[in-house]
Protein backbone atom coordinates (compact mmCIF):
# COMPACT_ATOMS: atom_id res chain seq x y z
CA UNK A 1 0.00 0.00 0.00
CA UNK A 2 2.80 2.43 -0.68
CA UNK A 3 2.92 5.94 -1.64
CA UNK A 4 4.13 5.88 -4.85
CA UNK A 5 1.29 3.00 -5.92
CA UNK A 6 -1.59 5.57 -4.28
CA UNK A 7 0.16 8.08 -7.57
CA UNK A 8 -0.24 5.68 -9.84
CA UNK A 9 -4.41 5.71 -9.53
CA UNK A 10 -6.24 6.35 -12.53
CA UNK A 11 -6.61 10.09 -14.12
CA UNK A 12 -10.00 11.82 -12.38
CA UNK A 13 -9.96 10.21 -9.26
CA UNK A 14 -7.57 12.86 -7.30
CA UNK A 15 -10.65 15.36 -6.52
CA UNK A 16 -13.20 12.32 -5.33
CA UNK A 17 -9.88 11.27 -3.29
CA UNK A 18 -9.25 14.95 -1.84
CA UNK A 19 -12.58 15.07 -0.77
CA UNK A 20 -12.46 11.58 1.05
CA UNK A 21 -9.38 12.75 2.78
CA UNK A 22 -10.99 15.83 4.03
CA UNK A 23 -14.25 13.92 5.39
CA UNK A 24 -12.05 11.76 6.96
CA UNK A 25 -9.94 14.28 8.69
CA UNK A 26 -13.38 15.63 10.06
CA UNK A 27 -14.69 12.83 11.57
CA UNK A 28 -11.47 12.21 13.45
CA UNK A 29 -11.05 15.42 14.59
CA UNK A 30 -13.22 14.68 18.25
CA UNK A 31 -14.12 18.00 20.30
CA UNK A 32 -14.47 16.47 23.72
CA UNK A 33 -13.91 13.21 25.53
CA UNK A 34 -11.22 11.49 23.06
CA UNK A 35 -8.27 11.51 24.89
CA UNK A 36 -5.68 13.35 22.51
CA UNK A 37 -2.79 10.53 22.21
CA UNK A 38 -6.09 8.07 21.27
CA UNK A 39 -6.90 10.78 18.31
CA UNK A 40 -3.21 11.05 17.04
CA UNK A 41 -2.86 7.26 17.07
CA UNK A 42 -6.22 7.19 15.02
CA UNK A 43 -5.18 10.17 13.16
CA UNK A 44 -1.69 9.21 12.35
CA UNK A 45 -3.44 5.36 10.72
CA UNK A 46 -6.05 6.55 8.49
CA UNK A 47 -4.88 9.85 7.25
CA UNK A 48 -1.30 8.64 6.40
CA UNK A 49 -0.08 8.03 2.48
CA UNK A 50 -2.89 5.38 1.39
CA UNK A 51 -4.68 4.59 -2.07
CA UNK A 52 -8.40 5.21 -0.86
CA UNK A 53 -9.31 2.60 -2.81
CA UNK A 54 -12.46 1.15 -0.74
CA UNK A 55 -13.93 4.27 -0.36
CA UNK A 56 -13.20 5.42 -4.01
CA UNK A 57 -15.39 2.46 -5.01
CA UNK A 58 -18.59 3.23 -3.14
CA UNK A 59 -18.15 6.81 -4.35
CA UNK A 60 -17.72 5.17 -7.91
CA UNK A 61 -20.53 2.35 -7.20
CA UNK A 62 -23.14 5.23 -6.25
CA UNK A 63 -22.02 6.83 -9.43
CA UNK A 64 -22.59 3.84 -11.72
CA UNK A 65 -26.24 3.69 -10.38
CA UNK A 66 -26.78 7.35 -10.51
CA UNK A 67 -27.21 8.31 -7.05
CA UNK A 68 -26.21 11.30 -5.43
CA UNK A 69 -22.64 11.68 -4.47
CA UNK A 70 -22.73 13.58 -1.30
CA UNK A 71 -25.13 10.58 -0.12
CA UNK A 72 -22.03 7.74 0.01
CA UNK A 73 -19.41 9.97 1.65
CA UNK A 74 -20.49 8.63 5.05
CA UNK A 75 -19.86 5.04 4.08
CA UNK A 76 -17.23 5.66 1.82
CA UNK A 77 -15.30 7.02 4.54
CA UNK A 78 -16.74 4.07 7.15
CA UNK A 79 -15.39 1.79 4.91
CA UNK A 80 -12.01 3.02 5.12
CA UNK A 81 -12.28 3.45 8.69
CA UNK A 82 -12.58 -0.51 9.13
CA UNK A 83 -9.90 -0.93 6.36
CA UNK A 84 -7.75 1.09 8.53
CA UNK A 85 -8.78 -0.59 11.90
CA UNK A 86 -7.56 -4.26 10.48
CA UNK A 87 -3.99 -2.95 9.31
CA UNK A 88 -3.39 -1.83 12.65
CA UNK A 89 -4.10 -4.54 14.15
CA UNK A 90 -2.83 -6.87 11.97
CA UNK A 91 0.89 -5.24 12.25
CA UNK A 92 0.66 -6.12 15.90
CA UNK A 93 3.42 -8.16 17.11
CA UNK A 94 0.78 -10.68 17.80
CA UNK A 95 -0.64 -11.21 14.73
CA UNK A 96 2.17 -10.47 11.45
CA UNK A 97 4.40 -8.25 13.71
CA UNK A 98 5.44 -5.53 10.94
CA UNK A 99 7.35 -2.39 11.37
CA UNK A 100 6.55 -0.47 8.48
CA UNK A 101 3.33 0.63 6.60
CA UNK A 102 3.14 2.50 4.06
CA UNK A 103 6.09 3.82 4.44
CA UNK A 104 6.00 4.73 7.73
CA UNK A 105 6.09 3.20 11.54
CA UNK A 106 3.16 0.81 12.46
CA UNK A 107 1.11 2.38 14.66
CA UNK A 108 2.43 0.17 17.66
CA UNK A 109 5.91 1.21 16.70
CA UNK A 110 4.69 5.02 16.52
CA UNK A 111 3.03 5.04 19.63
CA UNK A 112 2.80 1.60 21.99
CA UNK A 113 0.56 -2.06 21.86
CA UNK A 114 -2.35 -0.54 23.79
CA UNK A 115 -2.47 2.39 21.68
CA UNK A 116 -2.76 0.43 18.88
CA UNK A 117 -5.06 -2.04 20.04
CA UNK A 118 -7.24 0.91 21.11
CA UNK A 119 -7.14 2.93 18.26
CA UNK A 120 -7.73 -0.15 15.99
CA UNK A 121 -10.91 -0.30 18.51
CA UNK A 122 -12.10 3.16 18.68
CA UNK A 123 -12.11 2.80 14.40
CA UNK A 124 -15.28 -0.13 14.13
CA UNK A 125 -17.45 1.58 16.07
CA UNK A 126 -16.66 5.00 14.34
CA UNK A 127 -17.51 3.24 11.14
CA UNK A 128 -20.96 2.63 12.27
CA UNK A 129 -21.87 5.94 14.01
CA UNK A 130 -20.85 8.00 10.63
CA UNK A 131 -23.37 6.15 8.56
CA UNK A 132 -25.99 6.09 11.38
CA UNK A 133 -25.63 10.12 12.27
CA UNK A 134 -25.41 11.45 8.31
CA UNK A 135 -26.41 8.76 5.76
CA UNK A 136 -29.72 10.38 3.99
CA UNK A 137 -31.96 7.88 5.25
CA UNK A 138 -32.53 5.75 8.23
CA UNK A 139 -33.42 2.93 5.21
CA UNK A 140 -29.84 3.60 3.79
CA UNK A 141 -28.28 4.12 7.22
CA UNK A 142 -29.72 0.59 8.65
CA UNK A 143 -28.68 -1.29 4.97
CA UNK A 144 -25.23 -0.16 4.89
CA UNK A 145 -24.65 -1.30 9.07
CA UNK A 146 -25.74 -4.43 8.12
CA UNK A 147 -23.40 -5.37 5.13
CA UNK A 148 -20.10 -3.49 6.38
CA UNK A 149 -20.98 -5.46 9.98
CA UNK A 150 -21.37 -8.67 7.97
CA UNK A 151 -18.37 -7.89 6.05
CA UNK A 152 -16.08 -7.06 8.91
CA UNK A 153 -17.28 -9.61 10.77
CA UNK A 154 -15.96 -13.58 12.04
CA UNK A 155 -17.19 -14.95 8.80
CA UNK A 156 -15.46 -12.73 6.54
CA UNK A 157 -12.97 -10.01 7.04
CA UNK A 158 -11.69 -11.51 10.27
CA UNK A 159 -12.49 -14.66 9.68
CA UNK A 160 -10.16 -14.48 6.87
CA UNK A 161 -7.71 -12.83 8.72
CA UNK A 162 -7.79 -16.04 10.98
CA UNK A 163 -7.14 -18.30 8.14
CA UNK A 164 -4.29 -16.47 7.13
CA UNK A 165 -2.00 -16.51 10.60
CA UNK A 166 -2.95 -20.36 10.86
CA UNK A 167 -1.99 -20.63 6.98
CA UNK A 168 1.26 -19.96 7.77
CA UNK A 169 2.35 -23.16 10.06
CA UNK A 170 0.09 -25.18 7.51
CA UNK A 171 0.49 -26.87 3.90
CA UNK A 172 -3.03 -25.45 2.43
CA UNK A 173 -4.39 -25.69 -1.40
CA UNK A 174 -5.08 -23.15 -3.76
CA UNK A 175 -8.89 -23.48 -2.82
CA UNK A 176 -8.09 -22.59 1.02
CA UNK A 177 -5.80 -19.50 -0.54
CA UNK A 178 -8.91 -18.15 -2.15
CA UNK A 179 -11.64 -18.63 0.67
CA UNK A 180 -9.16 -16.69 2.53
CA UNK A 181 -8.54 -14.28 0.26
CA UNK A 182 -12.18 -13.64 -0.51
CA UNK A 183 -12.68 -13.20 2.57
CA UNK A 184 -10.05 -11.05 3.96
CA UNK A 185 -9.57 -8.79 1.05
CA UNK A 186 -12.52 -8.98 -1.22
CA UNK A 187 -15.16 -9.03 1.06
CA UNK A 188 -14.52 -5.44 2.15
CA UNK A 189 -14.12 -4.83 -1.67
CA UNK A 190 -17.27 -6.06 -3.01
CA UNK A 191 -18.70 -4.37 0.15
CA UNK A 192 -17.97 -1.09 -1.05
CA UNK A 193 -19.39 -1.53 -3.91
CA UNK A 194 -22.91 -3.03 -2.31
CA UNK A 195 -22.58 0.29 -0.01
CA UNK A 196 -22.36 2.16 -3.21
CA UNK A 197 -25.04 0.86 -4.57
CA UNK A 198 -26.87 0.70 -1.23
CA UNK A 199 -26.64 4.49 -0.62
CA UNK A 200 -27.59 5.32 -4.59
CA UNK A 201 -31.52 3.27 -3.74
CA UNK A 202 -29.99 0.92 -6.64
CA UNK A 203 -32.20 -2.01 -7.68
CA UNK A 204 -31.34 -5.25 -6.87
CA UNK A 205 -29.89 -6.79 -9.97
CA UNK A 206 -27.34 -3.57 -9.80
CA UNK A 207 -26.57 -4.16 -6.66
CA UNK A 208 -25.79 -8.04 -7.42
CA UNK A 209 -23.74 -6.80 -10.32
CA UNK A 210 -21.54 -4.03 -8.70
CA UNK A 211 -21.10 -6.86 -5.69
CA UNK A 212 -19.89 -9.73 -7.92
CA UNK A 213 -17.78 -6.88 -9.67
CA UNK A 214 -16.10 -6.32 -6.46
CA UNK A 215 -15.42 -9.94 -5.54
CA UNK A 216 -13.30 -10.28 -8.75
CA UNK A 217 -11.92 -7.32 -8.41
CA UNK A 218 -10.83 -8.00 -5.10
CA UNK A 219 -9.30 -11.49 -5.74
CA UNK A 220 -7.43 -10.02 -8.45
CA UNK A 221 -6.10 -7.10 -6.13
CA UNK A 222 -5.31 -9.91 -3.93
CA UNK A 223 -2.79 -11.45 -6.69
CA UNK A 224 -1.53 -8.05 -7.54
CA UNK A 225 -0.49 -7.52 -3.87
CA UNK A 226 1.22 -11.42 -3.88
CA UNK A 227 3.29 -10.12 -7.33
CA UNK A 228 4.13 -6.72 -5.43
CA UNK A 229 5.35 -8.67 -2.41
CA UNK A 230 7.55 -11.22 -4.80
CA UNK A 231 9.13 -8.50 -6.65
CA UNK A 232 9.80 -6.85 -3.37
CA UNK A 233 10.66 -3.11 -3.90
CA UNK A 234 10.30 -1.90 -0.47
CA UNK A 235 10.88 1.67 -1.46
CA UNK A 236 7.87 1.64 -3.96
CA UNK A 237 5.55 -0.44 -1.59
CA UNK A 238 5.94 1.36 1.82
CA UNK A 239 6.17 -1.93 3.75
CA UNK A 240 8.62 -5.28 4.32
CA UNK A 241 8.78 -6.97 1.10
CA UNK A 242 9.11 -10.62 0.25
CA UNK A 243 7.25 -11.34 3.42
CA UNK A 244 5.32 -13.77 2.25
CA UNK A 245 8.76 -15.94 1.40
CA UNK A 246 10.32 -15.23 4.45
CA UNK A 247 6.98 -16.36 6.41
CA UNK A 248 6.67 -19.55 3.78
CA UNK A 249 3.32 -18.44 3.12
CA UNK A 250 1.07 -20.11 -0.11
CA UNK A 251 0.64 -17.20 -2.56
CA UNK A 252 -0.70 -17.55 -6.11
CA UNK A 253 2.75 -16.58 -7.79
CA UNK A 254 4.26 -19.41 -5.84
CA UNK A 255 1.04 -22.11 -6.54
CA UNK A 256 0.80 -20.83 -9.99
CA UNK A 257 3.74 -19.17 -10.97
CA UNK A 258 4.17 -15.57 -11.91
CA UNK A 259 2.72 -16.00 -15.69
CA UNK A 260 -0.35 -17.60 -14.29
CA UNK A 261 -1.04 -15.68 -11.69
CA UNK A 262 -1.09 -12.64 -13.91
CA UNK A 263 -3.05 -14.71 -16.59
CA UNK A 264 -5.72 -15.29 -13.58
CA UNK A 265 -5.72 -11.94 -12.79
CA UNK A 266 -6.42 -10.46 -15.86
CA UNK A 267 -9.55 -12.99 -16.09
CA UNK A 268 -10.67 -11.52 -13.05
CA UNK A 269 -10.41 -8.48 -14.23
CA UNK A 270 -12.30 -9.05 -17.67
CA UNK A 271 -14.99 -11.04 -15.97
CA UNK A 272 -15.26 -7.33 -13.70
CA UNK A 273 -15.92 -5.56 -16.78
CA UNK A 274 -18.76 -7.91 -17.95
CA UNK A 275 -20.68 -7.29 -14.81
CA UNK A 276 -20.43 -3.54 -15.59
CA UNK A 277 -21.94 -3.92 -19.16
CA UNK A 278 -25.87 -3.18 -18.33
CA UNK A 279 -24.07 0.34 -16.77
CA UNK A 280 -23.33 2.64 -19.68
CA UNK A 281 -20.80 5.81 -18.91
CA UNK A 282 -21.45 6.68 -15.76
CA UNK A 283 -19.09 2.81 -14.94
CA UNK A 284 -16.61 4.01 -16.66
CA UNK A 285 -14.60 5.56 -14.11
CA UNK A 286 -15.01 1.76 -12.24
CA UNK A 287 -13.38 0.50 -15.61
CA UNK A 288 -10.75 2.22 -15.45
CA UNK A 289 -9.88 1.19 -11.98
CA UNK A 290 -10.26 -2.81 -12.69
CA UNK A 291 -7.42 -1.97 -15.11
CA UNK A 292 -5.45 -0.03 -12.86
CA UNK A 293 -5.78 -3.03 -10.56
CA UNK A 294 -4.04 -5.24 -13.44
CA UNK A 295 -1.64 -3.27 -13.96
CA UNK A 296 -0.30 -3.44 -10.97
CA UNK A 297 0.68 -7.05 -12.15
CA UNK A 298 2.88 -5.63 -14.17
CA UNK B 1 -17.41 -10.14 37.67
CA UNK B 2 -17.73 -13.35 39.97
CA UNK B 3 -19.94 -15.85 39.22
CA UNK B 4 -20.95 -15.42 42.71
CA UNK B 5 -22.08 -12.16 41.96
CA UNK B 6 -24.07 -13.86 39.66
CA UNK B 7 -26.21 -15.27 42.10
CA UNK B 8 -27.16 -12.24 44.05
CA UNK B 9 -29.02 -10.64 41.03
CA UNK B 10 -32.77 -9.68 42.17
CA UNK B 11 -35.17 -12.36 42.34
CA UNK B 12 -37.69 -12.50 39.59
CA UNK B 13 -34.49 -12.09 36.48
CA UNK B 14 -33.25 -15.77 36.37
CA UNK B 15 -35.81 -16.29 33.17
CA UNK B 16 -34.90 -13.28 31.44
CA UNK B 17 -31.12 -13.98 32.19
CA UNK B 18 -31.75 -17.48 30.72
CA UNK B 19 -33.47 -15.85 27.58
CA UNK B 20 -30.52 -13.61 27.18
CA UNK B 21 -28.18 -16.29 27.48
CA UNK B 22 -29.91 -18.35 24.57
CA UNK B 23 -30.09 -15.92 21.94
CA UNK B 24 -26.47 -14.68 22.94
CA UNK B 25 -25.92 -18.70 22.08
CA UNK B 26 -28.20 -18.57 19.24
CA UNK B 27 -25.80 -15.65 17.49
CA UNK B 28 -22.72 -17.21 18.69
CA UNK B 29 -23.45 -19.94 15.87
CA UNK B 30 -22.11 -19.78 12.87
CA UNK B 31 -23.35 -21.78 10.21
CA UNK B 32 -20.03 -21.08 7.55
CA UNK B 33 -16.89 -19.14 6.99
CA UNK B 34 -16.36 -18.67 10.78
CA UNK B 35 -13.17 -20.28 11.93
CA UNK B 36 -13.52 -23.01 14.61
CA UNK B 37 -11.26 -21.76 16.92
CA UNK B 38 -12.53 -18.17 16.49
CA UNK B 39 -15.69 -19.08 16.60
CA UNK B 40 -14.86 -21.37 20.10
CA UNK B 41 -12.99 -17.71 21.83
CA UNK B 42 -15.95 -15.60 21.22
CA UNK B 43 -18.41 -18.19 22.52
CA UNK B 44 -15.78 -19.11 25.82
CA UNK B 45 -15.58 -15.24 26.53
CA UNK B 46 -19.56 -14.73 26.26
CA UNK B 47 -21.01 -17.56 27.11
CA UNK B 48 -18.33 -17.96 30.07
CA UNK B 49 -20.34 -17.00 33.99
CA UNK B 50 -21.49 -13.63 33.84
CA UNK B 51 -24.49 -11.29 35.93
CA UNK B 52 -26.05 -10.22 31.96
CA UNK B 53 -26.20 -7.01 33.98
CA UNK B 54 -26.11 -4.60 30.26
CA UNK B 55 -28.82 -6.96 28.83
CA UNK B 56 -31.11 -6.96 31.32
CA UNK B 57 -31.03 -3.52 31.51
CA UNK B 58 -32.22 -2.72 27.78
CA UNK B 59 -34.72 -5.46 28.92
CA UNK B 60 -36.52 -3.80 32.15
CA UNK B 61 -35.86 -0.11 30.56
CA UNK B 62 -37.85 -1.28 27.30
CA UNK B 63 -40.50 -2.96 29.70
CA UNK B 64 -40.74 0.49 32.01
CA UNK B 65 -41.50 2.06 28.76
CA UNK B 66 -44.30 -0.88 27.98
CA UNK B 67 -42.48 -1.99 25.35
CA UNK B 68 -42.62 -5.23 23.39
CA UNK B 69 -39.83 -7.47 24.96
CA UNK B 70 -38.95 -9.37 21.84
CA UNK B 71 -38.09 -5.80 20.41
CA UNK B 72 -35.59 -5.73 22.97
CA UNK B 73 -33.52 -8.61 22.98
CA UNK B 74 -31.20 -7.57 19.57
CA UNK B 75 -29.96 -4.74 21.25
CA UNK B 76 -29.27 -6.38 24.70
CA UNK B 77 -27.80 -9.15 23.15
CA UNK B 78 -25.33 -6.28 21.63
CA UNK B 79 -24.42 -4.77 23.95
CA UNK B 80 -23.33 -7.98 26.22
CA UNK B 81 -21.15 -8.74 22.72
CA UNK B 82 -19.82 -5.31 23.17
CA UNK B 83 -18.94 -5.58 27.05
CA UNK B 84 -17.19 -9.09 26.42
CA UNK B 85 -15.02 -7.34 23.56
CA UNK B 86 -14.00 -4.96 26.11
CA UNK B 87 -12.93 -7.19 28.72
CA UNK B 88 -11.23 -9.74 26.24
CA UNK B 89 -8.90 -6.30 25.04
CA UNK B 90 -8.39 -5.08 28.40
CA UNK B 91 -7.04 -8.22 29.72
CA UNK B 92 -4.08 -8.19 27.22
CA UNK B 93 -1.02 -8.34 28.08
CA UNK B 94 -0.28 -5.08 26.48
CA UNK B 95 -3.02 -3.63 28.25
CA UNK B 96 -3.91 -5.23 31.97
CA UNK B 97 -2.50 -8.43 31.60
CA UNK B 98 -4.80 -10.28 33.43
CA UNK B 99 -4.83 -14.24 33.87
CA UNK B 100 -8.26 -14.53 35.45
CA UNK B 101 -11.71 -13.30 34.35
CA UNK B 102 -15.01 -14.18 35.83
CA UNK B 103 -13.02 -17.65 37.70
CA UNK B 104 -11.45 -18.72 34.76
CA UNK B 105 -8.17 -17.90 32.39
CA UNK B 106 -8.41 -15.14 30.39
CA UNK B 107 -9.04 -15.46 26.51
CA UNK B 108 -5.64 -14.72 25.40
CA UNK B 109 -4.38 -17.43 27.94
CA UNK B 110 -6.70 -19.91 27.60
CA UNK B 111 -6.28 -20.00 23.55
CA UNK B 112 -3.64 -16.69 22.30
CA UNK B 113 -3.16 -13.39 21.88
CA UNK B 114 -3.72 -13.58 18.14
CA UNK B 115 -7.22 -15.29 19.01
CA UNK B 116 -7.98 -13.11 21.62
CA UNK B 117 -7.50 -9.86 19.49
CA UNK B 118 -9.31 -11.41 16.32
CA UNK B 119 -12.34 -12.44 19.03
CA UNK B 120 -12.93 -9.18 20.64
CA UNK B 121 -12.40 -7.36 16.93
CA UNK B 122 -15.19 -10.18 15.89
CA UNK B 123 -17.56 -9.12 18.34
CA UNK B 124 -17.43 -5.63 17.28
CA UNK B 125 -19.18 -5.35 14.34
CA UNK B 126 -21.49 -8.59 14.98
CA UNK B 127 -23.36 -6.30 17.88
CA UNK B 128 -24.17 -4.36 14.81
CA UNK B 129 -24.67 -6.93 12.53
CA UNK B 130 -27.52 -8.34 15.21
CA UNK B 131 -29.01 -4.85 15.67
CA UNK B 132 -29.51 -4.40 12.33
CA UNK B 133 -30.87 -7.64 11.25
CA UNK B 134 -33.20 -8.13 14.19
CA UNK B 135 -34.84 -4.85 15.23
CA UNK B 136 -38.49 -4.39 14.38
CA UNK B 137 -38.03 -1.76 12.09
CA UNK B 138 -35.31 0.57 10.15
CA UNK B 139 -35.75 3.40 12.55
CA UNK B 140 -34.98 1.49 15.63
CA UNK B 141 -31.98 -0.66 14.26
CA UNK B 142 -30.11 3.14 13.09
CA UNK B 143 -31.15 4.85 16.47
CA UNK B 144 -29.64 1.50 18.66
CA UNK B 145 -26.86 1.34 16.06
CA UNK B 146 -25.88 5.25 16.47
CA UNK B 147 -26.14 5.28 19.86
CA UNK B 148 -24.11 1.86 20.64
CA UNK B 149 -20.99 3.17 18.41
CA UNK B 150 -21.13 6.74 20.29
CA UNK B 151 -21.22 4.67 23.72
CA UNK B 152 -18.48 2.13 22.41
CA UNK B 153 -16.44 5.02 20.65
CA UNK B 154 -13.00 7.09 21.07
CA UNK B 155 -15.13 9.42 23.97
CA UNK B 156 -16.75 6.44 25.84
CA UNK B 157 -15.71 3.29 26.78
CA UNK B 158 -12.40 3.08 24.66
CA UNK B 159 -11.62 7.08 25.27
CA UNK B 160 -11.88 5.77 29.23
CA UNK B 161 -9.87 2.70 29.17
CA UNK B 162 -7.05 4.95 27.34
CA UNK B 163 -7.54 7.26 30.49
CA UNK B 164 -7.58 4.39 32.78
CA UNK B 165 -4.30 2.64 31.71
CA UNK B 166 -2.31 6.17 31.80
CA UNK B 167 -3.97 6.61 35.47
CA UNK B 168 -1.45 3.72 36.51
CA UNK B 169 1.26 6.15 35.69
CA UNK B 170 0.30 9.66 36.93
CA UNK B 171 -1.36 11.46 39.91
CA UNK B 172 -5.20 12.11 39.28
CA UNK B 173 -7.81 13.37 41.30
CA UNK B 174 -11.40 12.56 41.88
CA UNK B 175 -12.85 14.48 39.37
CA UNK B 176 -10.62 12.66 36.57
CA UNK B 177 -11.40 9.25 38.25
CA UNK B 178 -15.19 10.37 37.79
CA UNK B 179 -14.68 11.61 34.17
CA UNK B 180 -12.69 8.01 33.49
CA UNK B 181 -15.39 5.82 35.26
CA UNK B 182 -18.14 7.25 33.47
CA UNK B 183 -17.17 6.62 30.03
CA UNK B 184 -15.62 3.22 30.71
CA UNK B 185 -18.17 1.77 32.88
CA UNK B 186 -21.24 4.68 33.33
CA UNK B 187 -21.69 5.06 29.26
CA UNK B 188 -22.53 1.61 28.49
CA UNK B 189 -24.28 1.01 31.29
CA UNK B 190 -26.38 4.34 30.90
CA UNK B 191 -26.50 2.86 26.75
CA UNK B 192 -28.28 0.11 28.02
CA UNK B 193 -31.06 1.68 29.07
CA UNK B 194 -31.20 4.00 26.42
CA UNK B 195 -31.13 1.36 24.01
CA UNK B 196 -34.40 -0.50 26.15
CA UNK B 197 -35.75 2.96 25.96
CA UNK B 198 -35.61 3.33 21.67
CA UNK B 199 -37.11 -0.31 21.38
CA UNK B 200 -40.19 0.62 23.40
CA UNK B 201 -40.79 3.88 21.40
CA UNK B 202 -40.21 5.33 24.32
CA UNK B 203 -40.76 9.71 24.06
CA UNK B 204 -37.73 11.91 25.09
CA UNK B 205 -38.09 12.57 28.47
CA UNK B 206 -38.86 8.82 29.32
CA UNK B 207 -35.43 8.30 27.09
CA UNK B 208 -33.81 11.43 29.22
CA UNK B 209 -34.64 9.80 32.37
CA UNK B 210 -33.38 6.44 31.78
CA UNK B 211 -30.06 7.21 30.71
CA UNK B 212 -29.52 9.35 33.63
CA UNK B 213 -30.86 6.51 35.74
CA UNK B 214 -28.49 4.66 33.54
CA UNK B 215 -25.39 7.12 34.50
CA UNK B 216 -25.96 7.48 38.28
CA UNK B 217 -26.26 3.27 38.48
CA UNK B 218 -22.84 3.02 36.58
CA UNK B 219 -20.79 4.95 38.54
CA UNK B 220 -22.23 3.30 41.93
CA UNK B 221 -21.42 0.25 40.00
CA UNK B 222 -18.09 1.18 39.18
CA UNK B 223 -17.60 2.25 43.66
CA UNK B 224 -19.08 -0.89 44.16
CA UNK B 225 -16.60 -2.48 42.20
CA UNK B 226 -13.79 -0.87 44.01
CA UNK B 227 -14.62 -1.47 47.09
CA UNK B 228 -14.72 -5.15 46.10
CA UNK B 229 -11.66 -5.46 44.92
CA UNK B 230 -10.25 -3.73 48.07
CA UNK B 231 -11.87 -6.93 50.13
CA UNK B 232 -10.16 -8.36 47.66
CA UNK B 233 -12.03 -11.98 47.60
CA UNK B 234 -10.78 -13.80 45.00
CA UNK B 235 -12.71 -16.94 45.07
CA UNK B 236 -15.85 -14.33 45.30
CA UNK B 237 -14.56 -12.32 42.20
CA UNK B 238 -13.27 -14.63 39.67
CA UNK B 239 -10.53 -12.20 39.02
CA UNK B 240 -7.29 -11.04 40.68
CA UNK B 241 -8.06 -9.36 43.84
CA UNK B 242 -6.54 -5.86 45.07
CA UNK B 243 -4.97 -5.26 41.81
CA UNK B 244 -5.98 -1.28 41.81
CA UNK B 245 -3.80 -1.68 45.36
CA UNK B 246 -0.86 -3.31 43.59
CA UNK B 247 -1.06 -1.07 40.75
CA UNK B 248 -1.11 1.80 42.94
CA UNK B 249 -4.32 3.21 41.14
CA UNK B 250 -6.23 5.82 42.84
CA UNK B 251 -9.62 4.24 43.65
CA UNK B 252 -12.75 5.67 44.82
CA UNK B 253 -11.84 4.37 48.42
CA UNK B 254 -8.14 4.86 48.57
CA UNK B 255 -9.48 8.60 47.83
CA UNK B 256 -12.82 8.81 50.15
CA UNK B 257 -12.22 6.38 52.41
CA UNK B 258 -14.68 2.93 52.37
CA UNK B 259 -17.49 5.33 54.56
CA UNK B 260 -17.64 7.86 52.21
CA UNK B 261 -17.35 5.46 49.58
CA UNK B 262 -20.38 3.48 50.41
CA UNK B 263 -22.06 6.84 51.35
CA UNK B 264 -21.57 8.41 47.44
CA UNK B 265 -22.70 4.74 46.00
CA UNK B 266 -25.78 5.14 48.40
CA UNK B 267 -26.10 8.50 47.66
CA UNK B 268 -25.75 7.62 43.50
CA UNK B 269 -28.66 5.09 43.75
CA UNK B 270 -30.88 7.15 45.49
CA UNK B 271 -30.74 9.82 42.75
CA UNK B 272 -30.80 7.38 39.94
CA UNK B 273 -34.24 5.99 41.86
CA UNK B 274 -35.81 9.28 41.84
CA UNK B 275 -35.20 9.06 38.02
CA UNK B 276 -37.73 6.55 38.13
CA UNK B 277 -40.45 8.32 40.04
CA UNK B 278 -42.56 8.92 36.62
CA UNK B 279 -42.71 5.16 35.68
CA UNK B 280 -44.75 3.57 38.17
CA UNK B 281 -44.69 -0.21 38.73
CA UNK B 282 -42.92 -0.82 35.27
CA UNK B 283 -40.01 0.23 36.25
CA UNK B 284 -39.71 -1.82 40.08
CA UNK B 285 -37.07 -4.61 38.44
CA UNK B 286 -35.06 -1.72 37.68
CA UNK B 287 -35.07 -0.41 41.39
CA UNK B 288 -34.39 -3.62 42.30
CA UNK B 289 -31.54 -3.80 40.30
CA UNK B 290 -30.26 -0.55 41.71
CA UNK B 291 -30.70 -1.83 45.24
CA UNK B 292 -28.81 -4.59 44.11
CA UNK B 293 -25.51 -2.41 42.92
CA UNK B 294 -25.56 -0.76 46.44
CA UNK B 295 -25.61 -4.61 48.31
CA UNK B 296 -22.66 -5.23 46.48
CA UNK B 297 -20.69 -2.15 48.40
CA UNK B 298 -21.53 -4.01 52.01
Amino acid sequence: MGTVAADELPMGLSADKSLIEHHLDRYLTFTAGCPPRLQEAMRYSVLGPGKRLRPLLVLLANRACGGVFEHALPAACAVELIHCYSLIHDDLPAMDDDDLRRGRPTCHRQFDEATAILAGDALIPLAFEIICRDSPTVEIAARCCHQLAVAAGATQLVGGQVDDLAAQFAEIDLQKLEQIHLRKTAAMIAVSLGLGAITASANESQQTALENFGKNLGLAFQIADDLLDLRGDEDKMGKRARKDQVLGKLTYPTALGIEDSIRLANLLVEEALQMLVGFGPTAEPLQAIARYVVSRTK
